[in-house]
């Protein structure tokens, strides 16, 4: 057995059995030795990015370690703003790069690179492989860095000839170590602070769907405080059933009238709010002057035992939720008529099957569609949780690949879909049970505001082409026909409905664009 | 004045007047600040790796400077595997990355990243702006370091504030600093050494078109020696009246043969010839046991006045060069019936216009496009200089906004192209004349052969659904139309020459499909 081989052994047997894959030249080694192993799922994705963004959307609809196959620095780099998404997501992920044979970076050779270098910028864990004997035992320990602190990015470096080279066994990856724990005291601390006036929980991850939801809701309702969550999540449930959290929001005033009341905030697996960007005269933080912030437990931290211990302090395992916690089932009416984002909303709410994997890319239009779709059948919407542009398509792969039996529903601007549209061709070669809804504004419609933001109204020639995407206009229905994917342009709201629940009854990929 | 105008200023007062952009929040008021100078011609492509090869190119072609503007750390990362090309071919490129305000980084939002490690990763030339009034002569030392050492990548991270607080003058750029010369005596031993038996010149980068490739040559004629050029070259002068280079090899066997006969190589202003990539049992060095490597004068130093000492020493100013040394003219016939890769190469030797701007991303289509086109009317040829998949859609941008006079003419494999269609877009926005020719093997058709080379040849389900670029096929037609440039396929030479002939008669983008 060859390096490679070690390394496929040991990704099957620590449960890594998909891989999302752009191989190039230093990786042949490595895709002989997937191809010997049928039960690895090998997923081609025509770009880098669409790798990495289906490796993080897998692991957040599964909790399973997908792997990635890149070729080495630039091709990483094509990867970079996907895995920068997966970081802040606190999603799992084990890259595998290829790299030059170790003797071979000696010389200088076109493709020759810092590849350590470009992967610590954004992998929580790196490591180049010193020898063939050596890869079974650092694979298995990029999978137990991935899977430790609650997901994280690790990247194995695998030098062309530690591939080829004679190795010995396969590894096993070891489990994570235990997540740290807050001390009791500052759970009871922090239920103290929960029952004064003005206080508020604040979640995030896990804690956004299934019974860690419910266990922060029962939390809220004992202690009387609100509960909140962040704009940008990696993953939340929506629709009947749900939890009502109070969401952050992206504006700057926004975001403060969501807060404006609160004396405190206990974190309890999420990070401190903080605005999207800051403005001139505008604050970076959210909350009122003198808001205490009370850190009880770190995302990386053991928060799922934090909200029992804090659930046991509160004696507020036996709450019953209600209406007033819980989103009820309310179904709109199909719109019809003039085009407008409300009833794009409301067509979706009223007919996404129950258990559609949402995937929100949609950025200014994404508004209107989470309003709508908030009393819809139970559904799991996940976002850009590193705010970098051009997740929407590739995380769908993942989801799809992840959820066979679901709808995946990805929801995008047209500016965000054309950083990684070569994610259309994936879902037509793997039949991905995927509507994809463009939303062409023909711009970057944030930027536009966020220019009048900065203070600019009279808008001249160099800022109109640098924020519009016309001229000429793009045929969204051409380029997935490119990629081998049917679709539609729809003018109205009759059109969507019709348009959007024929996609409904079939499988496979198909994409709408609205123009709006 | 702001710093992001002090800023726009300063580039311009440093020649520099062309922006290649892809904008994000962080950047808007260097947007607005664009907007306010006309004068300085703002290019929108829609993905960061579109801007950073048109920025490549446009160096190349003009040797000038252009900008790119790109987005925090992730919006870099997309565009990091075009910086990689260009830092290969020695061009000059400033990049202005956003960041976000200083003081908004003690806290988290989903946007913070490591802006300085990832340009730090790539850039020769890394600086964080500290206050609105330094932003000026940073920009200024940002065009200096671009342009020092020959050719360098420079990047100015602007946090907002540095944009938006108030700054005073704008500031110029000063000379680079004089580049390194050899001694003379080391001058002397290399024209020694070049008259000795087996001996050969392998120069690059300036010294591969125009005076400095006919010094060259008339050196190699004087002294003996071999006139050795790179495979993979940023920009060479082919056609008619171009100097013959001994061209070494993607192939290690080919690359080997080049230099069998070889007992010393004199390098100026290229670096040591290595193989593209290892492969066991295979050398990392294509020049025979014993050779000789005199490194004479390193890329970044002064090779143009290093090869007018040599001619000095050697004598050799005065040689006349002749059809042994300079490429004829030789025109092929225009083809018929079945396609084959020679008929298509033959074609665009018989119909390109004198002083086309080749862009050649065709990988195994490109032997046979090199060959029939060697002695067609003058032109240049650029290539991947880093190796870098998804740079020849993006060099052509850059290429015919330098040369707006010239045909542009992008010869690219279809999974190549892929990585960074979005290219197509702006061609159409600038209505650029640019005609693309994609081969459309349906795969990597070079990862197919290094398989081979691996030693696998029985071919599984993995490994053929990693390689192939099939079920489903892409249509570039629809992608074309979807990005609003026109386009055909065509089956045989036939239809190849009548939609070659009628792309090099009109003005425009035009992309032609070649089923191969």
């Amino acid at each position: 057995m060859n390096g490679a081989e070690s390394l496929v052994k040991t990704l099957l047997a620590s449960g890594v059995d998909v891989c999302f894959a752009n191989p190039g030249t230093s990786e042949m080694h490595f895709v002989a030795a997937l191809d010997a192993h049928p039960q690895m799922r090998c997923i081609l994705c025509l770009f880098e990015g669409g790798a990495t963004g289906a490796a993080d959307a897998y692991f957040r609809m599964t909790g399973k370690v997908a792997a990635t196959l890149l070729h080495l620095a630039p091709g990483f780099g094509n990867g970079f703003a996907n895995l920068h998404n997966a970081r802040k997501a606190r999603s799992a992920v084990v890259n595998i790069m290829g790299d030059h044979a170790s003797y071979h970076l000696a010389y200088e050779s076109p493709l020759k690179g810092d590849t350590a270098g470009i992967s610590r910028v954004v992998s929580h864990w790196t490591k180049t492989c010193e020898a063939a004997s050596f890869v079974a035992v650092d694979g298995a320990a990029a999978v137990t860095a991935a899977q430790s602190m609650g997901g994280q990015i690790a990247t194995l470096i695998l030098p062309a000839n530690t591939a080829w080279e004679n190795a010995d066994a396969a590894a096993v990856s070891a489990a994570p170590a235990a997540l740290r724990r807050p001390t009791i005291d500052r759970v009871r601390a922090a239920a103290q602070t929960l029952q004064t006036k003005g206080a508020s929980l604040m979640v995030d991850g896990l804690a956004l769907r299934g019974s860690l939801a419910l266990l922060a809701a029962k939390i809220a309702k004992k202690s009387g405080c609100a509960l909140l969550a962040p704009f940008f999540v990696s993953r939340i449930q929506r629709g009947a059933g749900a939890v009502k959290f109070q969401r952050l929001a992206y504006v700057v005033e926004e975001n403060s009238a969501v807060l404006k009341d609160q004396t405190s905030i206990v974190l309890c697996g999420a990070k401190r709010p903080a605005n999207f960007f800051a403005y001139p005269g505008k604050p970076s933080l959210p909350e009122p002057a003198g808001c205490a912030i009370y850190d009880l437990c770190e995302p990386e931290m053991d928060y799922a035992w934090t909200l029992h211990a804090l659930a046991d302090e509160l004696g507020a395992h036996h709450i019953t939720l209600g209406n007033e916690e819980l989103q009820p089932l309310a179904l709109p009416a199909l719109p019809s008529g003039a085009m407008s984002l409300q009833k794009v909303g409301e067509a979706i709410a009223a007919l996404m099957p129950e258990n559609t994997v949402v995937v929100e890319e949609a950025i200014t239009s994404a508004g209107a569609m989470a309003l709508a779709t908030r009393h819809a059948r139970p559904h799991d919407w996940m976002m850009i949780k590193g705010g970098a542009i051009g997740g929407g398509l590739p995380m769908s792969i993942g989801a799809a690949v992840a959820c066979p039996d679901q709808k995946v529903l990805c929801l995008s601007g047209d500016g965000s879909a054309m950083y990684t549209l070569q994610a259309l061709w994936t879902m037509a070669r793997e039949q991905l049970d995927v509507t994809v809804v463009i939303f062409s504004n023909r711009g970057y419609q944030i930027l536009r505001g966020e220019l009048a933001n900065v203070g600019v109204t009279d808008v001249g020639r160099n800022a109109v082409r640098m924020l519009d995407v016309a001229e000429p206009t793009l045929d969204w229905v051409a380029l997935a026909k490119g990629h081998g994917v049917a679709g539609i342009r729809v003018r109205d709201a009759g059109e969507f409905v019709s348009a959007f629940q024929g996609a409904m009854k079939q499988k496979g990929p198909f994409l709408i664009e609205v123009m709006c």
